[in-house]
């Protein structure tokens, strides 16, 4: 199933007209998102199997630290396309996307 | 598909004998984790879809989140189980249960 | 200042009725936070003195994980003590200190 | 000693030539920080007092909090005005710019 959504992402991939600046590293991202589904599917075979809470818990931080190694990645593209277009571009755009960037680092850590 | 694991661990789970804390809410968790797993595809269409980097920061907070809220509910459940089961047995397990669960608390801080 | 409030602080111990886990490990417990307000000081002299935003967040870094590093001790004395305790005493008091417990944690953890 | 050191920094900030983005907020950063150095003060006598470990923790849930916020603060300016600076330059300087502060960002979340 995963594949065949994963050939679906690959077939539109081609017309889409992607803007933003985590273009480049989109197949990279979809990989590394499969490979995060795959471990909460990990965990459910885990909880399934009865298997020590203390184990479980060590896959969620693992899960956890995926999650947050991909947005970090993801911001850093922002950072380097977006939010430097912006200031590139001059005006008062690059404060708007300078506030819209911390806000979103904020939420990451759930300040 | 993800209907068809559901079944299959529902139905296993009468034959199994779990030990662990959280076995009284395994189908909760299970439902949890189904429903982190759906927001973990929804990050796939989103990066596929092309969709502005600062949304898709906002969905991978919201997956951390149900992510460590997920952690806690067993950390809960350990903790009323296994860990009062040590200390209600005496002796030396409490402290190395203690140990265990607090070491499990650092990874998911991270610290 | 400090010095005499750390003074002040040794006198009291002895009069003082302590009865919570981390009672045993109090001098180091003041000797830890003494060494994280030495942490805040010094970033108030790197502000002062106009040093580099990055090195300053750096600096912030290892403040925030002396704190968490201090919560985590006193957590694991708060399980092995009191809720140890609740444990050990039977009766329903044991959920009310694992739920506070967890409580504390989350907030930790601010999810 | 605190105060002391206070008024120092207030009579040099006229005469330092300060080149980092957080410089205009030099003085509210300085008042954030003394007030974080307070709650640090305020837990050792909550420590001292021999105070109930859940209390203390919440606490320094507080401060890790308060400094969490002020990194973020330091980030924004940094990122409005020496990130965007680069921008503004062209070359590769952003390049390192943006990975510094993405580093930065991931020690804060400590990933």
């Amino acid at each position: 199933m995963t594949t065949i959504e994963a050939e679906g992402s690959g077939a539109e991939s081609g017309t889409a007209a992607p803007v933003h600046g985590y273009h480049h590293q989109k197949d990279e991202h979809l990989k590394r998102l499969r490979r995060i589904e795959g471990q909460i599917r990990g965990l459910q075979r885990l909880v399934d199997e009865d298997v020590y809470c203390i184990d479980i818990l060590t896959q969620v931080s693992a899960s956890t630290k995926a999650l947050q190694s991909f947005a970090l990645q993801l911001l850093e593209e922002h950072l380097r396309h977006c939010v430097a277009d912006a200031a590139h571009k001059g005006g008062a755009e690059i404060d708007a996307k300078v506030e819209e960037a911390t806000k979103a680092i904020a939420r990451l850590l759930r300040t």
